[in-house]
């Protein structure tokens, strides 16, 4: 907690700007690139700039650093240093907030010219090498809505609150934020019982979620305790698990979403720390006294939700043509999951399922209790009856080709630097 | 299919055995490992021996080989080697049909030390880097008896004959033949609406798949046509697609299977070429006139099954100590699948979804039309109605811990050599 005190302060001068999502208390890690030659980096956002973190190691400017660990800053992807566990990544930490502290060695030096790169200036590549990926279905209200327009008899599966329900995604597919969606082609059917054609999806929808990337795993035939969980997590990162709900509709029974979903998923370049989100964390999940028991494997004592405020925003290709800024269309708490992500672990791993360095699990869509807090188009305008204004006079039931979805993440709370979780971008391409 | 001939000769005399299931017609790829020191490497299976191919191509014994192959043939794994597409894998068949003959190089010479090894001197590893692991259910008769089981009213969804319906599994837990599979905790119902329990499996059962392991995939955005998708196959292998029954039964809605599934999957060591089975592919898949158009995305007037008798076998703990041999379960083909790689990988590209080298698509249960030909235990025994009576006295509902399931697969017609694929083998062990 003592490398989230509010009174630290960075040698960037745009970390100290309160609005920004990268004060020197968040430190998030990504995967950066300059130009080919150089290739993909390992750094850390601050402010406007990213600290090239392979660059300081190279240069000695992170103290006491392990031979492992900078041969592993060096790599293209975060995958070997998160594998080290949370200590030298607890010890870099303070060695960054060392270096980019108001009286770091950065002050006034050339040093800071090599190291800080402008945000603007690169592109920025996955963070993780992703082995496996699974998505659940975490948050109680985007399970009641959609079962309740899929199954209206049967909104929610008794199944449901005795445990995490998941499935595995396409890990193939997952982009990063600013990679452009092409809308996919798949068979959608005129009636419940077909027949089917074959045409460009046009219930095509985002969905808001937050993902975890997991710094340490579990050998095969062994369990990851709940209450050990968070500690394999390496951070989280805004996901948008992008939908086909026509496709979803037709080809979901009985073995789940398989194409609906594997054309593309897109993750945010920054992941941030368990150690920067520490003061965001709330005791949960709560339950009420008609919930089911939590089964002993899913129970502890100490578990957490994350507060973190998760928002939707959306631009139509005219919206941007005019310079127009994005709409708001969602803003809604990852407090408000049901299930954990040291529940989802535990639940994972409780068959010997093996988990790796670098998996991403994904919550599941996050919406809240209030319309405007539903995390995905199909709900927000309610299958489409409910269509959103926007601002260019055009309405929207689901996406159109050219239209951006925005999803932004941060936490606040008086006494502490707003931590945030920059956006998680995508612009629809027509079908080809 | 000239390097199918019958008269095509091996100087090794194992492989001239009737019987075997490596004649040098067949040679499947496969990963060896003789001691830790040297770690894995490229072999190829000819009789009871393995051609050690790394050595090979690192003596000259190949040919003219690029140095692309050389290399890609060095590696571990045969993604590098696979990528390449079927040019240098047709290529290498015909040097190694060379090297291998009766009047080739090895008759006689010292050298023929140096590069068989005994198959029962190494351990066989995983053959492939498998990214992403996709099942699908593309058996009419399983997805029948299945269906009619957990869904009676329903048997079979209104997709199934429009679309090859698929699932995203897990890739870290795909394990080579002869790892022990522990039996998998999990949540079970004592009645459909709860409560759950946590448990042991009691329901643990095996399903006899065919997988295809890919040479080549696509980018992202972009699809495979169904005429071409064949090309895109390096071969194809035995899978195991181990099913916790109770977990499945309460977990799979909506979403689908996930810890009923990932707990394990075994692959057999040796994927046998597509050029090894062109005597044995048959056009098709028949269609009755009762069932849907196929979409025009999924035909192909040249698309072909594969004509491989599949066995089940099983061997109690008590039987393997008393020397019994295993006791055949079931036998089926192949041909008998309603959907074909070709169309599943058609389908699954359908998206834009990318598939990449060393991604494996397995067929999910083959079941044929008699109740001796039904590819899991669930069918076999109808739900456990019907148990098996084992040649140690017991009966078998579902796996009991000890119990070892071999799968076996081979392909035979008069004119040609039996095409084998060795064996899928798994023991179960205790709960832990």
């Amino acid at each position: 907690m003592q490398t989230c005190d509010k009174s630290i302060r960075s040698v960037v001068d745009s970390a100290e700007d309160p609005s920004t999502d990268f004060p020197i208390q968040n430190l998030p890690f990504g995967v950066f690139e300059r130009d080919a030659r150089e290739g993909p980096r390992i750094g850390v956002a601050i402010g406007d700039q990213i600290l090239d973190v392979a660059g300081a190691a190279e240069g000695g400017y992170l103290g006491g650093l392990s031979d492992g660990a900078k041969n592993a800053l060096l790599k293209p992807v975060l995958n070997d240093f998160a594998a080290m566990g949370p200590a030298p990544r607890m010890n870099l930490r303070r060695a960054l907030q060392t270096l980019l502290g108001l009286d770091g060695p950065l002050r006034g030096s050339q040093i800071a010219k090599r190291l800080l790169v402008p945000q603007r200036d690169v592109e920025m590549r996955m963070p993780f090498a992703i082995g496996d990926y699974t998505d659940f279905y975490a948050s109680l209200h985007h399970a009641t809505n959609v079962g309740s327009m899929f199954r209206p008899n049967q909104p929610l599966m008794p199944n449901w609150k005795w445990l995490p329900v998941g499935y595995h995604g396409r890990a193939s597919s997952i982009v990063v934020s600013g990679t452009p969606v092409r809308r996919p082609y798949g068979q959608v059917a005129k009636a419940d019982e077909g027949p089917a054609v074959f045409q460009p999806s046009v219930l095509l929808d985002y969905e808001l979620e937050v993902g975890a990337f997991l710094a340490t795993g579990n050998p095969m035939g062994s369990r990851i305790a709940v209450g050990r969980a968070l500690e394999c997590v390496f951070g989280l990162a805004l996901v948008n698990d992008w939908s086909a709900r026509d496709v979803q509709k037709w080809e979901y029974q009985p073995l789940g979403p398989f194409n609906a979903k594997n054309f593309a998923t897109t993750v945010a370049p920054w992941v941030v720390t368990t150690e920067a989100l520490e003061p965001f964390m709330l005791p949960g999940p709560p339950r009420q006294k008609e919930d089911p028991p939590t089964l002993e494997y899913l129970k502890s004592g100490d578990d957490v939700v994350f507060d973190i405020t998760l928002e939707v925003w959306l631009a139509t290709q005219p919206m941007r043509e005019k310079r127009m800024p994005p709409m708001l269309v969602s803003r809604g708490s990852f407090a408000d999951m049901y299930w954990t992500f040291a529940q989802m672990i535990a639940h994972h791993t409780s068959t010997g399922c093996n988990l790796r360095t670098g998996d991403l699990l994904a919550s599941g869509t996050v919406s809240g209790p209030t319309p405007d807090s539903r995390g995905s188009l199909l709900e927000r305008t309610w299958r489409g009856t409910e269509p959103l204004k926007m601002p260019d006079g055009s309405e929207r039931k689901f996406l159109q080709d050219g239209d951006e979805v925005i999803i932004r993440g941060f936490c606040s709370k008086p006494g502490f630097r707003k931590i945030g979780f920059g956006e998680c971008r995508g612009t629809i391409a027509a079908a080809g």
